[in-house]
């Protein structure tokens, strides 16, 4: 029935600080929360946090506002967070290992289970207790386990050659951790992550500031 | 004059990869370069990439398309990487290890000319070419050293410890790599570049995509 709903990018990436929000409410013992508290915890607008979750479908009570379960099982469901989804790194350099370490990635569902590298001196030693495997194992490691999301971390020059070989393995996605466009087959879903773009934002608005 | 075209997010979160690939052009001896080139380098459409481009000002010569050098300069000052920014880094663990080591920034003013840490054992280390002081310099420093933007690498629980310490010494913008959501005085440029909120999008799509 929500399917239908389009949420707009912004919406989305709001959706796992709502999550996060509600995770630590509801541990607290509070199981009812308003769109105004949500506003002001999140320093959103109340409207804006009542339109962001309506396109999970919830519809929040008067005078109690929503039920904090059923809304983080809704928002779960909504970004497909309520489910295990495999992944792995390829490139255990700096950032790669910095991903290993992440604890955000606790609400969601996405576990990393292996990296991978070409160095021989990662090869075979453990990163935040995960395995780095040989690149040239990468192909039978992902049609074996059931990976869904490839993701990149390896310098950008060699971007394309990992984003070919996930490809060939079949992979369903790819987060892409470095600044090179890659060119994929349409069927495949590649989000971008580097940072020089949300840079841009940031210094954008420095400037703006500047002159006012 | 461009001051008055509000360009859209999106729109500032390419125009980065348009300045890599017209620099690329540039240092290849291409002075002109069409739309449609542009647009099939990056993938994307043609008639975006005019769009994107309009904010800066710039108009494309018919048959030659545009200016490579004249091109750069305007999306530069459009974007304000025209200017040299210095700013620094608090939490030398692995992700500020990871973006010291970035060389994604070189197309853009930022200068990373420095690291904090609280931990005594990084204090005093140098970590890819740039030393890492005691956060207890970090007021004295930012102020001597015209720090624009500081760039919050730490564990998420001393996200707001920090961010009230840059705030503190009259930093203009923060760079917020945590999933923390930062309170700051309204004239604070805040950009949230947590991994997270990327993710949601990723895995919203791979749900889409499983339905259809």
């Amino acid at each position: 029935m929500t399917e239908d709903i389009n949420p707009s990018v912004p919406t989305l990436r709001r959706l796992p600080l709502y999550l996060h929000l509600l995770k630590e409410m509801e541990s607290q013992g509070v199981f009812y929360i308003s769109s105004t508290l949500i506003a002001k915890q999140l320093k959103f607008e109340a409207i804006q946090v009542r339109k962001d979750l309506s396109v999970t479908g919830i519809i929040g009570r008067p005078k109690m506002g929503y039920p904090i379960p059923e809304l983080i099982k809704k928002i779960q469901e909504f970004i497909n967070w309520d489910k295990t989804m495999n992944s792995v790194i390829i490139g255990a350099g700096a950032l790669g290992s910095a991903l290993l370490g992440y604890n955000g990635f606790e609400d969601s569902g996405l576990k990393i289970i292996a990296a991978f590298d070409s160095d021989p001196n990662k090869i075979g030693s453990i990163i935040r207790g995960r395995h780095v495997y040989s690149i040239n194992d990468l192909n039978d490691f992902i049609q074996k386990n059931n990976i869904l999301v490839g993701i990149i971390t390896v310098p950008a020059e060699f971007a394309q050659n990992i984003c070919n070989r996930l490809v060939e393995a079949n992979i369903r996605s790819i987060w892409n951790f470095t600044p090179r466009v890659l060119e994929t087959p349409e069927n495949i879903i590649v989000k971008n992550q580097d940072p020089i773009r949300g840079l841009a934002e940031l210094t954008y608005r420095l400037k703006k500031n500047n002159i006012e």
